[in-house]
């Protein structure tokens, strides 16, 4: 694999103060590329190579750094030169920048702006985040119905250097509602004389400011999209999402799967890795530990009130960690099956009794298997001693193994039913799922393991 | 939001045998909108719909279909019939196709197809599982760098029909090496009398066929490309990987991910969980509930060796789930940072000690905060005859304290350093996470935790 390695030569460039080679070279770079090595640069340097640049290159370049890197740079701009730089930015990615700057800053950079560009920053900004509305860019071509085919691919020519993609043209009427979608493919094969609303689709798939972001993102996906028009309550286009703006969407929301399934919640925004201060990751990271080792408690209240049990049958000692374990194991395989089933769209909470009853069946039979095994183990190889007297090891083992049954069995139904029940109430499913879930599964572990003893065994 | 709701028209339309109608409504449908429609019919069905389409639409929409209908569907062909539906196939989807299809029906339909499909097939087919080659089309537009820009937009209009994408073309030597990249925004912004190599990119992201394919899928969706060129050992132009092909490998790796962090390992392809069977979830999961159980065993012989330090001081009991709880929780935390961290590219296996260090911090803090709480816990809460006589309940705190801060500071060590490790050695980081890593800390901990207070209290 190749990416460019710009480094060496870009460094000698800004040395030797070549102003037009530098030029040059980042116009036949990839921003992203551009931006990458710019990011090792401190932040006066990194201004100075973007400063001779053109201003749209420059603009594309700025939007590819970090967004810390991006405010650092702010910072020791001009306010005009920093309202230069604002107008000629993306106006999703203008929005996100602007959203970070404090807004006594805010207040100063604003009447430096063009009208309509402080207007679109104050609608993009006005969309609560997670909505698809926060993460649109208003950067799209959209086309009459009435004009034809070569008069479409001269606007697209006179619009192309602004607009984020210009593969899509999105159809409006007069009141800019949206009525249709032409390709710059269907564009380019259509005879020039065609009317675009003759070759157009009109069965646009879209979505509304409001919906979800992830859904949007997922449907960006299902459909192979390269954008995705967003409309308002009345049908009037105001924004389009980009495939690579929902690729970013679906790998943020992954992120936040992983770490809920993994003890790491809560309202913090997942940053780059080694950027993350220590003392952030523990203030995010100690709550959970911490919590959920006092929940911990109880089990171990459980184990503490089953004493007697305990002492009068040491050999329940020796399978106290594979039930706790177990149970956790069992109940995060189901959940996380589950929640990945509802993410994608393959089950929704109306599924709920198909997919508990789905789930019961491949329990019972682990439970089954796992249950005959430790009775196997415990009626057969039982040591010497570890049997009190008037018991028999078969007996022992079959109590033993009826827990873990029961423990298998009751995982698969809350590791299937709590993130369905989240789901139908419109919660987020993964946060039942994971430590939670195998805490739970520790306390009722412990219920169910030395209740079956001392019933079956009259202990 | 909305999706088409084409079923009832469709439905309709079939009814009526109205093919004309028919013919117009699927070719302005999505044709994913169309293949989920048809997936609800019986194979035959959906065979009748697709044979009166025209034969590229007629492909484009069985491309969209599950590989399990497809196969259905296959199987109710003539060979003639099916040997014309592949040749009109994505050359990508055509290749998944083909492999599917039992080894004896391959052979008669091979010879039914033109050379060029032919040998097509076989060169995609014979790229390993999990490289860019297994994942790539055939299907872009080259351009030689002499041509006029005009020239090139009437190639890709003669080419487009055939096409997955239009919008980048590569420029190629004439020995097919690839020397440059347009865009079809850079064709129809250029003068057309300016040649393709005056104004196309040089310096091309590209990947090889043996590159693995989930890292070429993070480089698309870090460019932000549309489609990504993919070259042999000479630099020769094979084929490409579009946006949505990576946005797809990507979910998948999210999802397989996710499922070795919950204990459902094994090569098994993450099916559609309504359709995946009972058995199939049980052959897959319940290896690891018994074999995760099997390991508690080792747990279950420590306690068992310490069981007079445990009868001795019955309150060790007390805090043995939470302990055995925060050495899964703690390392899990850090596992799955570490290894999104890995999968994003921010760190490397060369950051080990960087990584390590700063994952130590975070350990410590946690791991002395806790054991302050829980030595202020025992030593403050203890009930009367927790504590045996000669033993002060500050002591007793103190070593249970100590054995918590330590678990925690080792679980942070392991949670990064094996991932890491597993990382350096090319193995996948996943594995050694999650489950596999919280049945090593119970193992881990219940070794500290009994040494700890055996050793500080001479038990």
């Amino acid at each position: 694999m190749k990416t460019p390695l710009v480094a060496p030569e870009l460094r000698e460039l800004i040395q030797r103060h070549d102003i037009s080679t530098l030029q040059d070279f980042c116009k036949f770079m990839h921003p992203m590329a551009v931006a990458d090595y710019l990011s090792t640069l401190p932040p006066h340097d990194i201004w100075e190579v973007l400063r001779v640049l053109e201003p749209n290159l420059r603009a594309e370049i700025f939007s590819n750094l970090d967004e810390d890197v991006q405010l650092e740079v702010a910072e020791s701009l001009t306010r005009d030169e920093l309202a230069q730089l604002i107008s000629d930015m993306p106006p999703d990615d203008r929005v996100d920048l602007f959203k970070k700057i404090p807004p006594e800053k805010q207040d100063l950079i604003l009447p430096a702006l063009a009208k309509a560009e402080r207007e679109d920053i104050r609608k993009l900004a006005s969309y609560p985040e997670g909505t698809a509305g926060s993460v649109m860019t208003s950067d799209y071509v959209a086309l009459p119905p009435d004009i034809t085919v070569r008069e479409a691919i001269e606007r697209i020519r006179l619009e192309a250097p602004d607009r984020e993609t210009v593969y899509y043209a999105y159809v409006v009427d007069e009141k800019r509602r949206l009525i249709g979608l032409v390709s710059l493919k269907d564009l380019i094969l259509a005879p020039p004389h065609k009317l675009v609303k003759d070759i157009m689709y009109r069965d646009v798939i879209y979505a509304r400011v409001t919906d979800d972001q992830e859904d949007v993102a997922r449907m960006i996906q299902r459909y192979d999209l390269i954008a995705l028009p967003i409309v308002n309550g009345d049908n009037v286009l105001v924004g389009i999402i980009t495939h690579d703006d929902a690729a970013d969407i679906i790998t943020q929301e992954h992120t936040e799967d992983l770490e809920k399934f993994t003890a790491i919640g809560g309202p913090h925004e997942a940053g780059v890795y080694m950027k993350t201060p220590v003392w952030h990751y523990f203030r995010y990271r100690a709550p959970w530990v911490i919590g959920l080792a006092g929940l911990e408690l109880i089990s171990g209240f459980i184990i503490h009130s089953f004493e007697e049990t305990l002492s009068s049958l040491i050999i329940l000692a020796m399978y106290l960690p594979m039930m706790a374990a177990t149970g956790g194991n069992t109940g995060s395989q189901t959940a996380a099956l589950v929640i990945r089933a509802l993410a994608l769209g393959e089950v929704s909470a109306r599924n709920f009794f198909k997919v508990i009853f789905k789930e019961l069946q491949v329990g019972l039979l682990i439970g089954l298997l796992l249950g005959l095994l430790l009775w196997l183990k415990v009626s057969l190889f039982a040591q010497y001693g570890q049997i009190p007297a008037g018991l028999s090891a078969s007996k022992v083992g079959f109590a033993i193994a009826l827990a873990f049954s029961l423990q298998v069995l009751l995982a698969t139904f809350l590791g299937a039913s709590l993130p369905l029940a989240a789901s139908a109430l419109k919660l987020d499913p993964a946060f039942v799922a994971g430590p939670t879930l195998a805490t739970l599964m520790d306390i009722l572990g412990m219920l169910i393991y030395f209740s079956s003893a001392k019933i079956i065994l009259n202990l």
